[in-house]
């Protein structure tokens, strides 16, 4: 839903067909868009006027549908995690390489457009080396209505899958370096929410650099407040309006909840139609200190705290949502650009997930690249 | 200079003598309380008058001093750290307890007054577990005028010993649980200050929580903007007063520097008199984690957001800065409470903040306990 209006701009991009398993997904498609709807993947895949497939489904369904895309000859743009295993996401990567074929994971918060031009200053080298980055966000993730495999770490779910997954893509895309290692400590604070639903993490890079990555989605603070609330995507949010989510969901019955998020996706009625962000969508606190600068991220620009003065760079508008995203694939498809989002990319953000969880399990030091040397050492 | 007023307006202390090496602090002392200054420390120590004694020294004396002053009788204030090696702390600690004398360390912020509130609400299970303290600080530290030993980690400078002190005794004052693990990078991103200046920290504790840790000494924003624009000392700042002290140390020359530092001490006549700060003390932004309930400490009181409402809690501003040492020391020499920042609390920090220093060197855990383990297993 919330990459549907960047699609539909973008002139490059013509909606040729979709796979649902639900009827009144495919017939608003049909209805919507003048083409054809699927009930089943190979039928779209089999389809020879489709050259790309975005896949926006359940996590635990993304390695088969994207291999299979993949393998069928279409560029693949598939939402994060990628797939939720590290083992399935090298699989899908390889399928990408064998293919020839443009793989991009995304949507996450790594496409932000202060993201991207925050690392674009880091990466100039005008403020010298880059040697931290601090980043925080507390939000309700865990008292939102969930479909149950979204709170099953095993299928994907929990914050480090869904939500780490774009923390450290932030990050990972403002140092601009390898990660060496992952020491983290996540946790499960709700018996009745199975899943990790928090996390703090200390990540070190190749040539140096450090991060602290902090995750609470469990929290009663909001760490909106830290960035001029504005929530997550955009959207000028009211603080008077606390805790919300978790006054909801005590009135909710485990299938009340699981009827209240699908009420999120295509083709339902209730859904709210294209009422563009005013500003840029975010991941929370974000200060990224260089040798001879911090720069402050928000959703309207990079606030840049030099050795004597301190600037608002402010950044346009979003035109519309994802458009980054959409920007990135298509330029991909089109062979104008090379995706930095692609296979690999993704597969190293779900090694560092994994270290994450890891991590915390084993109490110690865990190297993402480690994690994918063992993989690969298997049959 | 800071803990003078809180001592001169307490009944139960009366300034009985002092020990300095510079001529006009020993005059201007004599001066404003009638009791003898002296230029050796045997000498103060010597006199039969002299219950208790503070110990406001450079860092690399406070071994030898403390632990004169413990043999002599007296009860002992001294500064964090408490020394400047974790032996030397232990020789403190046990020379304290061989005399049966009290021993304080402080003042540090985990004796300021919404962090002991915090860690009586934390304490009395009211929002059931503590799981997760975020606590970061963005300063100019580095850019002060300093002695050379300030920024010379082996005589206890940088921003580790003197800084991370303070942190790791705000944030251990919170949790209430001994220490785990501490994992960390400390970085010196300036080779004309040859110090750690900045680090990042994950540090575990035995019942289970988790704390994230980051200062940075080197601080171009200024994280007093996430406390309400007030100060470390509790004075409302000026936000547009930008990079003055990085402005100010261009124009030094090293000896400058030492004099600049120089002024900031007792008998010195530039030194301000007593303006007392209408706010308490902070270390900089920090978030408490409990299951139902996230505190939010301020130098005004304490926010809670809890699971239905959130509530800010005042606290009475401070009478006179520093009064909670004074307090908790004077208590522990009359008998009538037992200090909770006592020796045992003050290596448990030193042994913090060598644990930090090592997991940097080392790039793994380092247990506080086993360092204090080694020590004690040495001849």
């Amino acid at each position: 839903m919330l990459t549907l209006p960047a699609l539909k701009a973008d002139s490059r991009v013509a909606l040729a067909g979709a796979f649902d398993l639900r009827r009144e997904a495919r017939e608003r498609f049909a209805d919507e868009f003048g083409a054809p709807a699927f009930d089943t993947l190979d039928a779209l895949l089999y389809s020879p006027v489709i050259d790309a497939v975005y896949i926006a489904t359940p996590h635990e369904l993304h390695a088969e549908q994207a291999i299979a895309a993949l393998r069928a000859g279409k560029h693949v743009l598939v939402e994060k995690p990628m797939a939720t295993t590290l083992a399935d996401c090298a699989r899908i990567e390889r399928a990408a390489a064998d293919a020839g074929k443009v793989l991009v994971v995304g949507p996450s918060h790594g496409f932000d457009a202060p993201v991207q031009a925050a690392a674009q200053l880091v990466a100039s080298g005008r403020f010298g080396a880059v040697r931290m980055v601090t980043a925080l966000n507390f939000t309700d993730f865990m008292f939102r209505p969930r479909r149950p495999e979204e709170l099953d770490s095993a299928r994907g779910g929990g914050v480090v899958y869904s939500q780490a997954a774009h923390q450290i893509d932030v990050v990972r895309r403002l140092v601009g370096q390898p990660v060496s290692s992952v020491r983290a400590v996540a946790a499960n604070w709700d018996s009745s929410r199975p899943s990790e639903g928090a996390y703090t993490a200390l990540v070190t890079f190749e040539a140096g650099a450090a991060a602290s990555l902090t995750y609470s989605g469990y929290a009663h603070y909001d760490s909106d407040e830290l960035v001029g609330w504005i929530a997550e995507l955009g959207y000028d949010k009211d603080p008077d309006r606390y805790g919300e989510a978790r006054k909801r969901l005590a009135t909710l019955s485990s299938q009340d909840e699981i009827e209240a998020k699908l009420k999120r996706t295509y083709g339902v009625p209730a859904v709210a139609a294209d009422t563009p962000a005013p500003h840029h969508e975010h991941f929370g606190f974000i200060i990224v200190s260089c040798d001879r600068a911090d720069l402050k991220l928000s959703p309207k620009g990079l606030s840049i705290y030099g050795d004597t003065e301190r600037d608002f760079q402010p950044i346009e508008p979003p035109a519309l949502p994802r458009k980054e995203v959409i920007d990135e694939f298509v330029g991909g498809c089109l062979g104008i650009r090379r995706p930095i989002h692609d296979g690999r990319w993704g597969l190293d953000t779900m090694a560092c997930c994994v270290a994450l969880l890891e991590s915390s399990r084993r109490n110690t030091d865990v190297a993402p690249n480690q994690l994918l040397d063992t993989l690969s050492e298997k049959p």
